[in-house]
């Protein structure tokens, strides 16, 4: 027999020295915070750090030094960028100093909250209880954390579709109904929406994009019609996606209406508010926001407004049967007890795609207690009024154009000059965002509106001050019209 | 206009306070591992701690440390148990104390990784290079991580389903293929694989489940029979699913036949190797994985048997456009430019679900530069032979009875009696399994074989020694006679 002596383990041999690595982590990282509004919003790696990313494979060790040291030189001066005070790109959460502590004691514990009886699933079940009490759910609801709004929107569509009382779709799958099963959702729809019918085997062909009116939002007469033309032509409609806030503008569909034609046509009411959904914490926001409540299923992200680190994505669900029925299998390895670790509620794992999932819950859980919710509530509302600054700005400043209406924390602008066609304005727009990024001085994003190039401030960040945005139209309008003269 | 000076922030009013708290976690934490072994394996929540995280939405600030306090009092002492040497439950790894600290430092930078030009992406395509390396896959192979071996599975076969030349699933659905689309794994396929068949609207009947030898692994002439009564029916084959280590009993399919049968039927070769796939780091391994790397796509963990904290999934697709061609989307707002941070490598978002990503990469990274390949090698070989060393005793235990071969880090056994009939002996060894976990002794979990409950032990674990095989092996046979004397 081997001597037991030889045995090794991952654990540090010297505990000393890696609780001193751990402290001179904690201060780098928080001298980084504390400091970020110094840094440029962006930089680009230079081409010898991408040179230092591409090593291979290490099979001796270099040690906790060197690799924490290749991190400070390679990685951390090179972030995405959404910590910074003048990040506003895609929709983006902040992170904390708290969170990213939450993120360290999570991953000491490091449990499996797939299910099972310990700390961490009721951890999970209180953060669940919060969000339902936060949105309007009943506290019979279900839900479950999962990594983003993609997921929450897959799992959405996947119990809608999987609820049908007439059909077996889990056991029989899709070409088990007689007709193409449809989903109804705007033009402005989320693209995960696409990939979540994509990925359930209803082909996009089976998501109908319902057009908008002038503030982007879903025309009700228009899917009105849609959805009588497809019961006459045998097709199988079975869910509505409403949008409480689109990505592109922020808008937010009638949602009240799409609840009452759910209700009235038997349809699954879905309600897509990754970002949206959080303002409901405001109380001038509600009127907006009302009937999302009333959605079956409401997918929202907590990395998003509610500035956590990722990945804190949370799918809601009114019926619970529905729910678990979407999800649930139970192999034999994994057979309830009625004590010991495999007792406990019921496994989170019958709720979702994840069988092994990591605990996700702590930092929200750290974050709602240390900070409390009205703290969100003043955030989430100070990042829509910062909008609206910004939305002023922007309309009082002949240089720019306010390019769609600004109902919650989305702004889309565009530089223009009565010397440049259309054309030439989105090429202009488009070299406008790159200089933006290039210099460090902010980073919007961009999209497309009715064909216009437009740059976009989604704003879903606890450090912006209304001096930031005063720096984003001061240098659109300076950048803008250097590119205006260098084209002349 | 408003003051600007009413604008708030999460970040802490006083850094030296948050520092402070940052420095006696990281202490906290690091005791916390370094005396684990002093620890129960498993201890139940009173019912005063249940209590404790059923609290009222918090809507005022309770600050950090009061809710740093209630995480050391009412989370911290009740873990799934996974961190601990004497746990052995489902297939969980350990963490470790650089890889918890490395996801305080992936919070911190917060990068969205779904694409950008940023370090984040270049990280984790090191990573996926290293993967790649390791695993013998070419270079120029695709791949991404992902939250575990479900999403892993499930976007193998979506991708599979995806490629198929004839049909535009995407596109039409499912129900354009003029019949089932049939999918092949052997009975002892984990449940991620059925739930994945479900959610993509393939529906359950058209997962083949082929049956096994006594060595737990598909019958390759059962398959070929299946396929031909298949094909004769009218179904659509389109993917064979080979274990490259099963749940229950770690059994390996033969790999390199599936392979040969998926290139000779034109099937996708979809391997699910969650964890054994890493065990070809060990060369004493590779016979009995050969043909894993022929895999169309490969599903493995980084968080289960290479011991990092939750979540760390990889697919890898030796086909790099069927992987794009499955989900690639790109909308408006994500258009991509030539320079800034909308510039970059082809975005992450294309090759997954997720648009939004985690850093996951960078535990990962700095494990594989701190410790080196090498050492995994031998830690994964480590537990191979403990659950060789732990077979050994259960065989020289009279009272004990082994309950399946173990060809890789699986040990499943039970206590035998002759007094015990076998609807007796199933109830002991529950109750013998149960009280494992309450005494705090260790944490095997169970499954059935054959219709015998048998505690099973699956070996993913850093800082397990011999002696703590021993002492599951002891306790088992003391507990296993007090049981049987107390049913007398």
């Amino acid at each position: 027999m081997e001597n037991h002596s030889t045995e090794e383990t991952l654990d540090p041999q010297d505990w000393r020295a890696m609780r001193a690595l751990g402290h001179r982590m904690v201060d780098d990282m928080m001298n980084y915070l504390q400091t970020i509004r110094e840094q440029p919003a962006w930089r680009p790696l230079p081409p010898v750090v991408k040179e230092n990313l591409k090593q291979p494979l290490p099979l001796t060790p270099q040690g906790d030094e060197k690799a924490y040291q290749d991190f400070l030189e390679n990685v951390l001066p090179y972030p995405h960028g959404n910590i910074h005070p003048r990040y506003w790109g895609f929709v983006n959460g902040t992170g904390s100093a708290l969170g990213m502590l939450a993120e360290m004691l999570a991953a000491t514990v490091n449990s499996n909250v797939g299910g099972g009886d310990h700390s961490a699933v009721y951890v999970e079940q209180q953060v669940l209880a919060w969000c339902k009490e936060m949105l309007g759910y009943a506290p019979d609801a279900s839900g479950i954390l999962v990594s983003g709004g993609s997921m929450a929107n897959l799992m959405g569509l996947a119990i809608a579709r999987n609820a049908l009382a007439e059909f077996d779709v889990r056991n029989d799958g899709v070409r088990a109904v007689p007709g193409m099963m449809t989903v109804y959702c705007s033009s402005e729809a989320h693209s995960s929406v696409q990939k979540a019918v994509e990925l359930l085997g209803l082909g996009r062909n089976a998501l109908r994009k319902i057009p908008v009116d002038r503030h982007h939002r879903l025309e009700v007469a228009s899917l009105e019609k849609t959805l009588a033309e497809d019961r006459r032509a045998g097709h199988v409609p079975f869910c509505i996606i409403g949008n409480a806030g689109t990505v592109n503008t922020g808008a937010i569909d009638p949602l009240e209406a799409l609840a009452d034609i759910c209700q009235r046509e038997k349809l699954w009411f879905h309600v897509d508010g990754a970002f949206g959904a959080l303002a409901a914490l405001v109380p001038a926001m509600r009127t907006q926001l009302a009937g999302m409540q009333r959605g079956d299923s409401l997918a929202f992200d907590l990395h998003k407004w509610m500035y956590l680190p990722y990945e804190a994505g949370c799918l809601l669900v009114k019926n619970k049967a529905a729910h678990e029925k979407a999800f649930t299998v139970v192999p034999t390895y994994l057979a309830p007890h009625d004590r010991g670790l495999m007792a406990g509620p019921p496994w989170f794992a019958n709720y979702g795609l994840q069988l092994s999932r990591g605990f996700r819950a702590l930092k929200i859980w750290l974050a709602f207690k240390s900070h409390g919710i009205d703290k969100f509530r003043r955030l989430i509302y100070q990042n829509i009024r910062q909008a609206r600054y910004l939305a002023q700005l922007v309309e009082a400043s002949p240089e720019l154009e306010l390019a769609a209406p600004v109902p919650l924390n989305i702004v889309c602008f565009r530089f223009i000059s009565s010397q440049l066609d259309e054309d030439q304005t989105n090429q202009l727009n488009r070299e406008l965002m790159m200089e933006l990024h290039e210099r460090g001085i902010a980073v919007p994003t961009s999209t497309f509106l009715h064909g216009k190039y437009v740059l976009r401030v989604a704003i879903t960040n606890h450090r912006s001050r209304r001096e930031d945005f005063e720096v984003l139209v001061r240098e659109s309008i300076r950048i803008g019209n250097e590119l205006l003269q260098r084209l002349q």
